[in-house]
């Protein structure tokens, strides 16, 4: 590894230094693969603030080798995170690491470029329009979302900001009609299951959080939205005089995996002029196995959809789809120049040509997101995706299957992807000690450092959720975490013992 | 090479694999390192919509070797890219790429953590306290704006979204008074060099386009933003019933390298109550030179400042700092769930401990970017990062001086950091071609590329930016775009000639 000279001839990317520390850095990682099993899952119970003591008060004035830095991460650091990429990490839903996704930001850290305007790195926008029109192909979705078909894609960070975005765009297109002081009147739209950052974006983009729409739902319905309880919060809206504004239906909800239905969701939203959007974070990646497209039928009536291939899509964090079918809508809203800056072949129809992605997201830098999901795309291809959403789905069946087996305990919502949710049952009617009796088993578990779930709330239960979805993730864990199950389930039902 | 299975024995992150794929990935990035000097440094006119004809229609069924998709990057993509590592890169702002920022992103990639709250990775939302605070020292930022002296920072993406998050604390803090039908009345401040993500995020978080100031800067205050302008603003708006909200004040504008006097529009700000954002966004990262440190003198007034490390401190896109000096105003207008999902040690006093940074940013799911701008910290030091500056503002000092030396030319503004702003000369009284005649120069020097430099328009006048800074740029990249631009500047004055 070459040294660093730190006077005024530092050479920050010089060809060897450069080659000499990514080795060692590329070694440590796959050191870390190779041994990640032999850390506690979930980070052991830490002090709040034992890093902020250990580190140094400052920065350093003289720079320090790297194997000074490996060694502090390897030693302070390491002890200290949640292993996520573990094989046993079962928790919240997996943000998925893979050689693809790995090289591929590689490629995109390493090339430093932003394709801010399309002329400022004409084909790293290019590729992005490619491949988000690959991956729409490949979810099934309409032609009207796609490049080719009039709409179009972007890759931003998160869903969050995907929301705050199709939100603006809504907006903006209510407001140019009514005058913005009617944004009092904007009402919103969602399921009590819907992720809660729905509502963060709602308030962002300065909704009365009073307009606010969290609707019931039910297990008759497995915690799906349905088009009447809408429409009866729409018409009570509308009799207030409020306007119906945005409706966003979820495909694969966080707490429970519910699927909300597109199709009369989408119905609905027409009827009064709301905005629908799909929020497929987790499962729209699912889809690209024909036996999950279903869930996504009705989509041409969106105007957006999303989906995280951070998720369980082999593509290291950060990577969200965001489709719309007005690109019009988004820019008109998110545009800063509208003629100013414009650059060569820069247009608004929204072909695959000199697309301007900063008028399509909240920044105006990016990173070169594109290069990372095409790297994966290409190296897995569609086969070796849905081999890995296959390998999950088996082994989450395999454990529904075997918990409902076990008369302790109870599957509490039929499994629709790769995320399974139960508890002990209630060992007797009225038995309020049930909810005590899931929290110190999931604690038990999780106190092991063997595996790492979270836990969930629906019609005041507390619920376990294994979620599969890990990149080394095989069915030998799932099935040890089962036996981890069984086992602290006989301490705990042992304790409980009256 | 390990060649990989793509059948259901996929494994993602087989560390034989993963080795063998990065390390061919590293050799491509050294090489292109090696080699960055070859291509144009502005993408060479393409065709919109090449990429778009010579890419399939659709992602490959199967997955396809490492080898042919770089081969691919190198024969499609390299030659669309325009190349923001070159030496010869001088336009927008640079966006450093270094060997330690790169290293830092590989491990924050390839550990794939998620600190969203502390318990999901506590020791990787630990190292994010400590680097800001790091970070704060080294700037010279008051102690109210480090977790240290009761304030706090986060790692953004852009200066966009500390604008929106600043924004919509500073709204909420209002509004919770006033009622949120008041969001009419909010009126917002920046000054016409201000960049114009401003008036995005000020849309975005709802305040009416009426509501927003532009105020003039001349000449005469090298286009900074005057107290008394800023007062004359706010009394207008006072007058007519409206609540001044938000006072923008930059240091080092995109345009030209302006700065506006931070302490003045402090107390203009905290005089009618408005929350003072200071946006460093370019210039920031200079403060760590003691000689540059005066230009953040009275960010004690601020309530916050943001700096983007990722344009000129060697650290890989993206990382934004952004400090605020009340933790409470941003998490109340940005926390998801004020009690429920609290976990072990979490406080709302901004102490080092237990930040849960999701009620810092506008997204729930985030990146470890604190272990990438640690590793920058480490390998160059505050020692090396010093000299890094030093080296980029005495070739602008030597560019301004050069440039004010030939008659023919004329510096637009006095260069404060490593921008120079200059433009030819008129010719006589009255020339009107001046314009032209430097826009035909810019178009030269891009075409050739052997250089590529950007514009901006100020009091009507076409003015040339050299905005030096990139990571493998020395004084001989400066000193050669000097002996291009008077080539070039010959070719065109004679075809102008009378």
């Amino acid at each position: 590894m070459g040294s660093l000279p730190l006077d005024a001839s530092l050479r920050p990317l010089d060809p060897e230094v450069f080659s000499g520390e990514s080795r060692a850095v590329v070694n440590f990682l796959a050191e870390y693969y190779r041994d990640v099993e032999k850390y506690p899952v979930r980070a052991a119970e830490l002090e709040p603030g034992l890093l902020c003591k250990l580190l140094p008060e400052a920065a350093p004035e003289n720079g320090e080798p790297l194997e000074d830095v490996l060694e502090d991460v390897r030693r302070d650091i390491l002890p200290g995170l949640t292993h996520w990429q573990s094989p046993s990490f079962f928790a919240y839903f997996p943000m998925n690491a893979s050689t693809a996704g790995f090289v591929g930001e590689m490629l995109s850290v390493g090339l430093n470029v932003v394709p801010f305007v399309w002329a400022a790195s004409p084909a790293a926008a290019e590729l992005e329009c490619v491949v988000v029109d690959w991956m729409g192909k490949l979810l099934g979705l309409p032609q009207r979302l796609l490049f080719s078909g009039g709409g179009g894609g972007v890759l931003q960070g998160s869903t969050c900001e995907a929301v705050v975005c199709t939100l603006a765009a809504a907006r903006d297109r209510a407001l140019a009609k009514l005058g913005h002081e009617n944004i009092m009147k904007l009402a919103v739209y969602a399921s009590d299951q819907t992720h809660v950052t729905f509502q963060k974006g709602a308030r962002l983009v300065g909704i009365p959080p009073s307009n606010f729409r969290v609707i019931q739902t039910s297990a008759s319905t497995g915690y799906g939205l349905t088009a009447d309880a809408v429409r009866a919060a729409v018409n009570r809206d509308v009799a207030d005089g409020l306007v119906p504004l945005y409706l966003c239906a979820t495909v694969g909800t966080t707490g429970l995996g519910a699927v909300d239905p597109v199709r009369e969701l989408g119905e609905e939203a027409r009827r009064h002029g709301m905005w629908l959007h799909v929020d497929a974070a987790y499962a729209g990646s699912a889809a690209i196995c024909p036996e999950f497209q279903g869930y996504l039928e009705g989509a041409e009536l969106a105007d957006s959809v999303s989906t995280n291939p951070h998720k369980w899509f082999l593509t290291n964090t950060d990577c969200c789809c965001l489709w719309v079918a007005s690109p019009r809508a988004l820019t008109s809203a998110l545009s800063t120049d509208p003629e100013y800056l414009k650059n060569v072949g820069t247009n608004s129809t929204g072909k695959p040509a000199a697309v301007d992605f900063k008028d399509w997201q909240i920044s105006l830098s990016r990173r070169f997101r594109a290069i990372k999901l095409w790297v994966v795309l290409r190296r897995y291809g569609a086969v070796g995706l849905r081999a890995h959403i296959h390998r999950h789905v088996t082994a989450a069946k395999w454990f529904e299957r075997t918990v409902a087996a076990d008369k302790r305990f109870e599957v509490v919502v039929p499994r629709k992807f790769s995320l399974v949710c139960f508890r002990l049952r209630a060992r007797f009617p009225e038995d309020d000690t049930v909810d005590d009796l899931n929290r110190e088993l999931l604690a038990a578990v999780n106190s092991s450092g063997r595996a790492f779930m979270t836990h969930f709330v629906v019609d005041g239960k507390f619920v376990i959720r294994l979620a599969v979805g890990g990149a080394m993730t095989e069915m030998k864990h799932v099935m040890d975490v089962w036996e981890l199950l069984q086992g602290k389930a006989d301490e705990v039902l042992r304790r409980y013992q009256i």
